[in-house]
């Protein structure tokens, strides 16, 4: 069989049966191949920002990866920022890009570049096939890297690779199971805790966050007194009623010291150190304290539900009551907020909801509100690379078509990549996206005055400022074949949330929110 | 002073008064910069694509560099394919990325990447700012480092360096002037061309394609009866009435064979020997004959006019009368396919226009029938990258206020980077840009033929169709603050030239074209 067939073999064989396309003339080959087999299903993505953001979402949904289908060196470049993004967020990915047939490379043709090299910094795993013998063992090795390693893997194909015959499709062995926790280390946790009590904390990422990983840590922190934190951004998180809450380690540095200030031992579970965002001037860059003793009991990719479970066994600690039933918040009015915009989606998640969340300055207020709402799941842009919340949600959507995903975008962000409109439309995926509208970058506002000590002046405002021309998000989902409509009060949100949480496909809508006054 | 003074100043000092900038937090000490300073304009864009594409169409027709402003490394892969089209271009861009404060680098934040390597493949030059004392010389560095090397030079800030005091401006030399012809160059030249008399080509690209470069071409070219030719895709090329047609090098390996097959000496004027866009199954990757001699009258970048100009005189080539007038093409009517499309351009094209052509299918047919244009330069994509045509006319709008710029893209291109007509809005630029919307990526239906030998089947058609949801550019254009109106005639679209040509600031006309049913 010709190269690209087997690589679609080993791919779909493999159980990576969805690929986020966006194919140019050295793919050709392997766009015939999936006409042939009929195996994978191809997704056709109009930039190449939104097939990497796709792949992202869907291998936190689906707990496995999605291929991607590239078109040479400046097709992956388009898909680095959110590939980066995938990579933070430990998503396995399988890039499949294509390459000049080998003897063309040489001749340097406009669209010649050197392609591992713009691969390897968004990626965990770079190889290019070099004979076409080596097509299904290369795929293969791909997919046990994006694995593994926890991150995507970019597999490059000369076009004669995958055109000519000689493919055989290669098996891939099951993913290994996460590194389960070490006796030691549970032991020397445990001790820990029991001697810190409230001044230890425990702190939570990855798949740590899922419901089991949280109830368990929720039984350690009513044993011992332990506090419990989840951190600032979160791959897929489980949240709402009924389900313990969790703060985050904050934003913002000085807040974030404060926090961890009186912390004697900081224990990871599939998480990090706190670092901050940025650096500012004269400021430390992370926010926990020297004093502060830092224990790994599972690093990110180790077994962190096992291990808090198995300290839970260890300390005899009991299942605690179920936390108290946080009401709803009351269905607000009025103008938008962040706030109000919260509250109104707490009122309107359906139970089992996906929340993409890319609101950057709504963030911290849905975060809080959230947690009245009905059981849902939050995923957060894991790498900050601005831009992947729509993409998330369309490759979300696809991960696990019986979720209603919700995305809530900052207006700046969203323009990054509202191609993922169309996919969506194309889809007919149930997204239902929400635009906090406040016109600006509102972010940088307040970045500009934590380093510059002062707010930005009539010359640096129009950089941060969206207005002029005032933009028209209902205007361009409609132009991508996405219903749309914008709304200025809370009442008015929640009645579009209804309608659209009520029906099959996309919608979007733009929340013109209420703003403090221009500055410059 | 500080850093980001120091940057600017040097910027400023050196000519590169315009910056297209869409910065972040790592980026503020810059922004604070232009406020304090008000000498460099900032125009801000949307996404990155657009900025880097916008300072490739800026550098054509300013004759000098702009500069960008990116934030980290994803915000440089985002401008990464159109940086690859401006380095193909030979455009001087001077990138200027933000990084982190330098010692927050070794703490892994989020965003942090390896910046230089995701502006190697993509830059002629990379340097990293150490200390602020370096700001300002290593500024002038990149400066000259885009001029000298023609393409990007990519300097990375760390924020710190930026907003620390100790900051000195630097002076900028002029730049170099092109190497000039060499006499031994010239007279093996001239023995060439008047031994092999039409079996003789002289392949013309780069600033040969020039006013004066074609006029001296076209001397040569009746002095000794050699055959001129333009490289298939040009920086900025003077066509339209009064001007010497030049034939382009076809884009299809066979009919480029079929050109060049008798031509016993290939001259070369700043381009190079052809080669195929792409290999294809049993294919030769180049089209040039093993018989012919290749001879480098001018290299890229060197003076390919002057040299011209040289053998004119060398030859003692009479100045032939003015080329024939070529008549208007007749209006025409009806339904619009390229033809059609074309000829409406030809029809409506004001005098001194700039036609920025990412026209893809469409293309062939626009560069026949715009030779009959009013005189106007003529702006290819250049790298292959596709998503650079309307960001490209930004810039060349801006790099030269003066003129009335038209961009024709394909829709599938046109996707890519729609978001540039927000910046043609804010910025009122007079651009206007025409869609030729075929609801497909017409070309891939062509490169599956040549590859596969057959259509699109039923499963690979989805990955081609732009249908379902059928798009609006219009909506997408009113989204984004720019008119636009729809039209399916020639008369339609002349009229919507005409209104379009007569006013300030950008429009869009979406023109749906006449196209052949699906394949599947």
């Amino acid at each position: 069989m010709k190269g690209a067939q087997a690589i679609l073999e080993t791919l779909y064989g493999a159980g990576v049966d969805t690929l986020f396309a966006n194919p140019g003339t050295s793919e050709m080959a392997l766009v015939r191949a999936m006409d042939d087999a009929g195996t994978v299903r191809a997704v056709l993505v109009l930039f190449e920002g939104v097939v990497s953001g796709a792949a992202d979402g869907y291998a936190r949904m689906a707990g496995r990866p999605a291929a991607t289908l590239l078109h040479l060196g400046p097709g992956l470049a388009n898909a680095g920022a959110n590939l980066h993004n995938a990579r933070r967020a430990r998503s396995p990915v399988v890039n499949i890009v294509g390459e000049h047939a080998r003897e063309h490379i040489a001749l340097d043709a406009p669209l010649t570049t050197d392609i591992e090299a713009v691969a390897r910094p968004f990626s965990r795993w770079v190889r290019t096939i070099r004979t076409t013998a080596q097509a299904g063992p290369d795929t293969a090795a791909a997919i046990e890297a994006a694995r593994a390693l926890a991150g995507p893997a970019t597999l490059i194909v000369p076009a004669d690779v995958a055109w000519s015959e000689g493919g055989i499709p290669a098996r891939v062995p099951a993913a290994a199971a996460p590194t389960q926790p070490e006796v030691q280390r549970l032991d020397l946790t445990a001790d820990w805790l029991r001697r810190a009590g409230p001044r230890a904390l425990l702190l939570l990422g990855g798949h740590a966050l899922s419901a089991r990983g949280i109830a368990a840590a929720a039984r350690l922190a009513a044993a011992t007194g332990a506090r419990l934190a989840a951190e600032n951004f979160n791959v897929r998180m489980a949240r709402g009623v009924g389900r313990p809450y969790l703060p985050k380690v904050p934003y913002v540095g000085a807040a974030a010291e404060a926090f961890l200030g009186d912390v004697e031992v900081l224990v990871l579970v599939e998480s990090r150190a706190p670092v901050n965002f940025f650096g500012y001037p004269g400021q430390r860059g992370t926010p926990v304290a020297a004093a502060t003793h830092v224990l790994t009991l599972a690093a990110p990719g180790e077994a962190g539900v096992e291990a808090l479970e198995a300290l839970c066994a260890g300390l005899r600690a009991p299942v605690p009551a179920a936390p108290p039933a946080v009401a709803r918040p009351e269905m607000p009015t009025g103008p938008l907020d962040a706030s109000s915009l919260a509250a109104t989606l707490a009122c309107c998640l359906p139970e089992g909801a996906v929340l993409c969340d890319e609101a950057i300055t709504t963030r911290t207020a849905l975060y809080e509100l959230l947690s009245a709402a009905a059981p849902y799941d939050h995923l957060d842009l894991m790498g900050g690379a601005i831009g992947e919340g729509l993409p998330l949600a369309t490759g979300a959507a696809l991960g696990d078509p019986s979720r209603r995903v919700i995305c809530v975008s900052g207006d700046g962000s969203a323009l990054y990549t509202l191609q993922a409109l169309w996919t969506q439309a194309r889809e007919n995926l149930d997204i239902t996206t929400v635009i906090c509208a406040n016109h600006r970058y509102a972010i940088l506002v307040n970045e500009h005055l934590q380093i510059e000590g002062r707010a930005p002046g009539p010359r640096a405002w129009p950089l941060m400022s969206l207005e002029g021309p005032a933009i028209s998000f209902a205007a361009l989902a409609r132009g991508f074949g996405v219903e749309a409509v914008t709304v200025a009060t809370a009442e008015a949100l929640a009645d579009a949330l209804t309608a659209a949480l009520a029906r099959r496909g996309p919608f979007l809508i733009e929340a013109q929110m209420v703003v403090p006054p221009s500055a410059g």
